[in-house]
């Protein structure tokens, strides 16, 4: 296996540099590094306990973290832990929390007087429903029209607190008190996981169908953090899980007939998924067709039953 | 092992009839079984698996469970699994999702209009901040104060909801809209868990220390739908977990004392574990004293350096 | 969200019909199923938890089962709970076993005497060490060398078997006795699993890397438990899980050179990646590329450099 | 809160000279530190967040820790990690895996030749089956008759090995050469935990009742490892865990009797609880009155119904 020196904590002394230091989110949230066990070298040496020896003449750490990566060997990456300070909306922290694999410690309004900040919104920053993602948002409400929003907004905060801060004047129980004050209220947590962990919660929290809360602390914690703290491990992400695409079995039979043959061999194939029904001469909304085109198009590639098809679904 | 003849699922007909029935708790919220998997017997049929045939001669199924129970042999007990539906404020939700060993859907208001309830608290149901124990309460306001609350915070919450829909009709994302809903804001949400863990979460959120309305919930879980579902095991944890006492190290020595000689040795040992330090003539404040007495009062048992001593802490 | 009638337990007919039926497994194991709760109907209704009222109108059942799968909302899965009963051989348990969330009861060494048989090998069923892939077999070992294994492999069984029993006859403990029991001897637990968890475990131990036995029994549990049990998440499973393929990013600019252009283009883009380095005139070893001509030749996909290129490798 | 200054990470610089030294354990085995995150400042640290400014003036932090300890709040507990590197026969590690909530990187024998090295026994080293506890040992045989088990289990190894060997000489695939191995076998793996979950596997595992090679494991990480990195925490769990007794509701009644009013008293507690039944003469066997007599003992208090009764049972 291994010789058994006398071993140093492995460090990353360019990551050293932020611990503690708050990177801003929101018009009032950050998130700041307290601590962390293990880097890319932790992933590798891990590895290496696994397969033994026979690594050792394998090509180098690089190389070796890729492989892991594509082939979802993930147990390598649970070997580091980061544990990160976060001030964050408790609406936000709703979802945040859902993810049960991490060790949380929250500031706690049962025991002390809550934090006196909520989550406000500028005139420009509301969102408007989306209409074909029921739970998302799409595009900005006039600046205007949320001026009032925003004026509003700040009178229902205000009242809030100040029905707090009389509950708490009369000897109310804080852990009752607290009962109406609104989800946008910040909260803090000392939030604890590995590496393997860390990466699925961003892979979830980083997708363009994340809400822009939670996906405004995953990029930071993606990009200023994990990219920081372990490159390897982060630049394998990348390219396997955040930029990577899957095509399902019926995808793959539309877009193995594309590589085969053309757009004739491509609308067979798709017609025979019943991806091609039309109504009154245009194509019936159909999801998986429309999620396929979604992937072809990112890629830059032509959806091979035409742009006009697809402006009619 | 066993014989591998065909099986039935394993069914509870008494507790059948609860299927479905909400458990009215609050002021609006319920705890209702939608399905269930197993039962006492599934518990000692898994611990019959870990011991082979061996156990066959061994008592009946009650004393099998209690002795699992007694020395935590904990795995059977996951062998069971109930699925609830809550309803339940958002607060109070905050505290039940830290418990990360569950399977939950929750009501998504991104998806979906929020639920359009909150937790009212009747002018008599104001409680005080405790002082000994910095997150609990203790007593209640007077009413005439209380009502004075009341009506503000039907006032807040009223202005919430007007604020919610308001957004809502300006076409606001929902995911946003939401942002300012008070935590009393009912949601739902199916809960699945196993026993064993299940009654983890009910030792927390059954002690005196637990929030009002959650250990409300935990009440009804335990004793009107574990009690039929699971009734000896439901037994042995009453025996063996929550109506237990531990005594620590310390404790153990003084309590030994008092068995051994009363209360001059008694005195004795909790003078060497510096318990008894005073301070113009009274005992100094000692939490692991004072916990001591307090164990000792709900068992009955007189302390030994007298109720005065007591008093002055 | 939903009406609050009494409910009946989720059951499916024709999959009860299987409950407690050994499914006969290698040369002496099996797995069956003991219990269950839930089934594809769980999955939509706690969907529909989730998404509220809304749901109602959207399509039926096995298109939000199929939404679901392909989109990672892997929570209604586990609303859905199995229990099996298998015999396994210890080495293949010390794998599975490695699958953390599940929940476990195993027949104990400790408490009973071991089982009393091991995985024995065919002469032909001696499979040789893959040269490609360090963790795998590939092709087998002449019979008639295989009958001298099959021999010794006979030898050594029953002499730990002899050793075993001495050492129980002489009264030595019985977690003591096991100790040089071989991997191979059997062992029987109960397994409890949630369906998302199953799935994710299904993964893993179908694919073509996964060991010979453990694959075994993993095909067994998709094809005739899961599939019958919850036949439209199998289904699902089937094509956004089992047979959908993950392009990388890089991969994904050699395809989409493909598409736009055919040979020339795909050279120039795997050029880009350094995937097409020759010494002597022929490709270099790279597990990138060869890995994307594997995953185009299983779709009969002409790979773009040839194959004569591939077959230098 | 906290001032957001920099930070320095937590180190432990006397724990830090034991990093990467073999603790030997058994024959061939031993416990490792690879790494670290945190110490008992880390557990304070993160109490502080929940508990936000107010614990500032509580005490100090040896206090805190106790009481987080005496009160079952996990949670700050969990923000400490540490990585072991482990050589554990396989037999012992199949006990150790049971606990779910590690990370785990082992040796792989698909990948590499197995270690050669099997826990061997000598001959005073072999234990008697225990009657009382159908699970445990109880005393030694003598040496002479452990000669011949001693020699027995060598001849055993050696074949093992010599077919594993004979085996991989024919070309046979290494996860299937490995089969036959015996369950002694050592095995390595890097194990990484939190200090919360750690504590709870050594109270289990330090447990008298624990089989005494993964207990004679369990004792060098407390003694040796924990008490070094985080020593108040490892003191109070002293206290409040290892070396605390739980009393049952049944046994804190005749508890209270005992100390209320002596042997009459308790003899009508006791007798209330049936555990006084005699046959013959004689008291009959009673688990749970067996247990209370234990507990009693260890703590040098007589038993009430007295040394004879207890002898006969």
């Amino acid at each position: 296996m291994q010789s058994l020196e006398e071993l140093q904590r492995i460090r990353v002394p360019q990551f050293e540099e932020v611990l503690g230091k708050p990177f801003p989110i929101l018009d009032d949230g950050f998130v700041r590094v307290i601590d962390y066990m293990g880097s890319d070298e932790a992933v590798v040496q891990a590895a290496r306990v696994s397969y033994g020896k026979g690594t050792r003449k394998v090509s180098e750490d690089r190389m070796l973290i890729r492989y892991l990566m594509r082939h979802r060997h993930t147990t390598p990456f649970e070997m580091c832990e980061i544990k990160l300070h976060l001030r964050v909306p408790m609406d936000c922290w709703r979802q945040w929390i859902r993810h049960r694999t991490a060790s949380v410690n929250e500031y706690s309004t049962r025991y002390s007087i809550a934090i006196d900040a909520s989550q406000t919104t500028p005139p420009d920053g509301w969102r408007l429903q989306a209409t074909q993602n029921k739970q998302g948002s799409s595009g900005f409400l006039d600046p205007e029209t949320g001026r009032r929003l925003s004026d509003q907004e700040k009178e229902l905060q205000d009242l809030a607190r100040k029905v707090y801060n009389d509950r708490i004047a009369t000897g109310i129980a804080r852990e009752q008190a607290r009962k109406d004050l609104p989800l946008s209220t910040y909260t803090e947590a000392y939030w604890k996981i590995d590496l393997s962990n860390l990466l699925h919660f961003l892979s979830l929290r980083m997708e363009a169908n994340a809400q822009y809360e939670i996906r405004r602390y995953a990029e930071t914690i993606g990009n200023e953090i994990v990219r920081l703290w372990c490159p390897h491990s982060w630049e394998a992400f990348h390219d396997y899980v955040l930029h990577a695409v899957t095509f399902s079995a019926d995808e793959l039979q539309v877009l193995s007939a594309m590589l085969a043959g053309g757009a004739d061999g491509a609308f067979r194939a798709a017609g025979e998924l019943e991806w091609l029904e039309t109504k009154d001469g245009r194509l019936r909304q159909n999801y998986e067709r429309a999620e396929f085109e979604e992937k072809l198009k990112r890629q830059g590639i032509a959806v091979p039953w035409g742009e006009d098809a697809q402006a009619v679904v």
